[in-house]
């Protein structure tokens, strides 16, 4: 597949070197055939968890909307600053105990709190009660 | 805890209305115990997404970082558009399985692609080879 054909998926990164690393890399270039194998092995394990952690914010999104549909239900506000506290103290601990860098394990907090307030927003714009999905769960 | 003593975790968010919803709400405000409840379980629900999550994170960390390394040993560039090509639509296609909105995956992706992005920067701020983490994986 030619670079040109998929340049919209990488705006800023098509004028970066790349190394293709596939089968042909290694029959290619035996030198690195065992390289190349490595790398495939732990492609595959990115590929599980992604998969596993998709499959969670799949169901992370549908208990924040059943939330969100609650809230609205009883006129309470979508913010909850307590509840966020909580949340930001509870996932720096777990990332720490899981020897993950408690920088990102607020990163993640931030893209799905940001996702939800986009999709507030499209919801809103679109007429139906915004309130149906929450920002802060 | 006081609204003032956390002003700097939610700088853009300050002055929003909130309602907090916990134990004291339902005792205040009888008619709302059940909505309270029900809100209490969805959230705990959520925390335990949000750990298995942070622990999945944790290793995909652990596996892009070997991939940086074999890549920086061999001498492969950081990037390889072929297997981002494929992770793009795996993730796509994951998500529509999973009934998630396939552009929150897609915010998944960039998520933990500009999380690898930053720490890459840091570590050539800090004199460290900068192969030893890897971007695209």
């Amino acid at each position: 597949m030619s670079d040109s054909e998929h340049d919209w998926l990488r705006p800023e990164e098509e004028h970066e070197t790349e190394t293709v690393i596939d089968v042909g890399t290694a029959q290619s270039n035996p030198e690195v055939a065992d390289a190349v194998a490595k790398i495939a092995a732990l492609r595959q394990s990115i590929d599980n968890v992604d998969t596993a952690i998709v499959s969670l914010l799949a169901e992370r999104f549908k208990y924040t909307s059943q939330v969100g549909v609650l809230k609205a239900r009883e006129g309470f506000a979508p913010a909850d600053y307590k509840r966020e506290d909580y949340q930001i103290e509870r996932l720096h601990r777990i990332a720490v105990d899981a020897g993950l860098d408690p920088d990102i394990a607020e990163m993640y907090r931030e893209f799905v709190v940001t996702e939800a307030k986009r999709r507030h927003k499209r919801i809103a714009e679109n007429g139906v009660d915004p309130g149906a999905l929450d920002v802060f769960a």
